[in-house]
């Protein structure tokens, strides 16, 4: 491949949560990564916050063996020094005020440089950590803060999490990360959409008959119980994850890929989404919770047991969401939104799934045509696949088959897919927010969601029980069903 | 692969011409792989007719050696004896009115199979022939004959055969085969633009730019000197395979795959081309004729030398022609057609040339887009190819390459491309007429050559000179350069 990379400016970059999961996971592997390729300049330092007591040389040792896990075979030894030598290590115990010396010494004498504050911590803390942050006069002008989500758990709670922020940065400082955005097949459907004149003048309802996105997990909620069971699948992943798909499947052309045009557009379509209340909860929504099963032959817990709260709950595990865009582009295209847990495969795609062509001119005993379908898979294994009818070659007459063309890479390309964080990191450090949600979206993402919480919440609708290891509660399969369609259940 | 060949009918197939290079490269080779195909029945016969002095034996070990040469590897005993075993031979001099009784006497008795009469002659041989089969009584109710090119040089001698012949057969009797249609890649554009709903809202000028169709061929005229001087590029390839192939990619999506739906709607093209002209000649034609020079590394001759007659000749051995189609589809579309001998490579091929998109969202100095490209190559090796923006893969932003898709099989299906002989074979023996030329589209296809010929010995427009090996003369590329585009002339 010939893409260079090009040396982001020199940084610190700040981690609170500097020794949790997501740090040892996918930020400092990003890091180590985004090094071996030359990305990270020599005097760049990443700086880990936790409680514990660790200095350097064990924050280092803390890592090297994340690394070797998590990174794996790609470890070389060389390589390996040049990034640990970039690490440090700071106690500190965010909510006391004292404990704020250590890291203000670090950082003087650097206010030049790009300053990140990755707040890789509970939500609860992003407002009080943004403000010691402000207090402690750590802010430069070239400083930006990540936070993760969740960003509240519902409208009022996300606004009040953004006041308190906003209190002490500007917005263009606040990085809202959504690792789905930096999915390499995120940035293929742009690249299909707007580099080509081939999708674009078929992106709407006079092509495309229907949307669906799923994001299907195989794993429950482990030890995660506690969080989950206040949250549920509708905030764990629609009102962030699957509705920023949705928003760039959906949007019409930004004026340019930059943070306000393309965030404008996401914006728009957010804001067209027709609200789901008491009225259409029950034809527009599918709740569920698995119960005992087997996943890839294992028998597991059901949810309550693995809750191990011994009582009942009315969380859902599971959601189908039937959205409907009200605008022109869309009107008439309904884009199902399907998550879960527990399920049959660990898979996430967005399906396009065009209409049939009008009318066949073919010979329907040995031709039929299945109408064509474009598959963007976000994970486990990235990729865009058409699915177009071709000629079957061969002289035995016009036979058509319905064949997956590769779109990502074709046989072109082989090389590592990069993993969503490398990409925004380096983003947020080049200082490019597009990929990141702005204040306003996620505020109509809730302004969106609410209503349906709310309904359930009104009616009393139990999350129906499904099987682990199943696709869901036949709820989903019968939605579908009535609009005459079907989900996508196939591991392609 | 899954097709499953259906046997066609019992037929008795006369080859006119039975021991020539037509039969011996491609007929009886083609006959051969349906044979082995199991799709000819055993009571099929194939009768070779010559002036020649041969019985069964000796035509069967002449046809063994032809197979051995131009079947090669896929030649096995046990398949090669079956099909022998349908091969007889009658000697017959068609002038003669003596000669026919031997074949009436073969033919007898089988008037209820399907009986094919295939006219491997010369074109001067057309309708005399076809007058003597009819006066022989040989023709019955499913009889037809099949004719090679050319059919006629001009309006006038093509409306004389059509006619000879058509006074004892019926239109429908009639197969004017163009081995072009017949063609994996002409049956993959068919499958393409209408079994997918996807190409055909772009298919006209607002998103085709323009169209390329290249008859590139790298030998010269050898000992068919003869015969091309008096025709010539236009005639030669122009009128016949070319507009063929233009027509199936203009036309409007005909009601059925049928040969009454599909020729109507080509010949609707060919009475659309707008009409070229003493006034337009000069832009929207050149000539060429090839001197010495270099092919594939070695030296050849020029035409006038390899025509040997040591004079002049003002025959073109390469033309292009910038055609436009007056209907509301491709209004403002140029299709420019180009065909030569002793061009730099063996290839031909359709370019549809799709507009840039209105407006590019992205950074330009790392992703400059390229605007789609459709390549249809329809030999050497036959295929389809959709040249589409995608992300480059990897960490280093969005960056845009122009990667080919393979569209014709994907890695789906790995088989022999039948040649077009056998498809079009098999489709005479079951009467289906469609991808042949009606008597209409010949007419058509003539009305608007003829005057292009007229101008050009009207205004004595002498072919321009261009060295073997080359791709033709530079005035080709300047009428390209006048419109601000090029031809296509990698070797991909």
């Amino acid at each position: 491949m010939t893409a260079q990379f090009i040396p982001v400016d020199a940084f610190d970059l700040v981690v609170f949560g500097g020794t949790g999961d997501l740090a040892m996971r996918k930020l400092l592997p990003g890091l180590y990564r985004r090094c071996c390729d030359g990305q990270l300049t020599d005097d760049s330092r990443i700086i880990g916050i936790a409680r514990s007591d660790l200095d350097d040389e064990t924050y280092r040792s803390k890592v090297l063996e994340a690394l070797h896990r998590y990174v794996a075979d790609d470890v070389e030894p060389m390589l390996l020094e040049r990034f640990l030598q970039r690490l440090h290590f700071v106690r500190l115990d965010a909510m006391q005020d004292d404990d704020w010396s250590p890291l203000h010494a670090r950082l003087n004498g650097h206010d030049d440089r790009v300053r990140v504050f990755y707040l890789a911590t509970g939500p609860s803390l992003f407002g009080p950590v943004a403000q010691k942050i402000a207090r402690n006069e750590l802010l430069t002008g070239n400083s930006r803060v990540v936070i993760e989500k969740p960003v509240g758990h519902d409208l009022a709670s996300a606004e009040a999490i953004n006041r308190e922020i906003g209190e002490v940065l500007r917005e263009d400082q606040i990085y809202r990360i959504d690792h789905y955005l930096g999915k390499e097949t995120v940035q293929n459907l742009l690249s299909l959409r707007f580099a080509n004149i081939l999708f674009e003048p078929l992106w709407n309802s006079q092509a495309i008959e229907h949307v669906q996105i799923t994001v299907a997990e195989d794993i429950g909620v482990g030890d995660r119980g506690g969080y989950y069971d206040r949250s549920g699948a509708l905030r764990d992943m629609v009102q962030n994850h699957i509705l920023q798909l949705l928003c760039l499947v959906a949007m019409e052309p930004p004026a340019a890929l930059d943070a306000s045009a393309v965030r404008d557009e996401k914006l728009k379509v957010l804001r067209s989404l027709r609200p789901i209340t008491e009225f259409n909860i029950n034809t527009h929504t599918v709740r569920g919770q698995y119960t005992a099963g087997a996943v890839h032959g294992e028998p597991v817990k059901g949810y309550l047991d693995e809750l191990g709260t011994g009582g009942r709950s009315d969380t859902e595990t599971y959601c189908v969401v039937k959205a409907e865009i009200d605008n022109w582009r869309w009107a008439g295209v309904p884009f199902y939104l399907r998550t879960g847990k527990r399920l049959a495969v660990h898979q996430s795609d967005i399906v396009i799934q065009f209409r049939a062509v009008p009318h066949s001119i073919f010979n329907e005993a040995t031709s039929q045509i299945v109408p064509n379908r474009l598959l963007l898979r976000l994970q486990p294994d990235e990729g865009v696949k058409l699915y177009m009818m071709t000629k079957e070659p061969g002289p035995g007459g016009l036979r058509l088959k319905n064949v997956p063309l590769n779109l990502s890479y074709a046989d072109t390309f082989v090389v590592r897919y990069p993993d969503a964080y490398e990409r925004l990191l380096m983003d947020v450090v080049r200082g490019n927010p597009t990929l990141f949600m702005r204040k306003d979206e996620v505020s109509a993402a809730w302004t969106w969601i609410d209503p349906i919480l709310k309904a359930w919440d009104a009616l009393g609708t139990a999350p129906k029980p499904y099987p682990a290891g199943s696709w869901g509660p036949a709820a989903a399969t019968a939605l579908m069903a009535r609009d005459n369609r079907s989900w996508l259940e196939e591991v392609v």
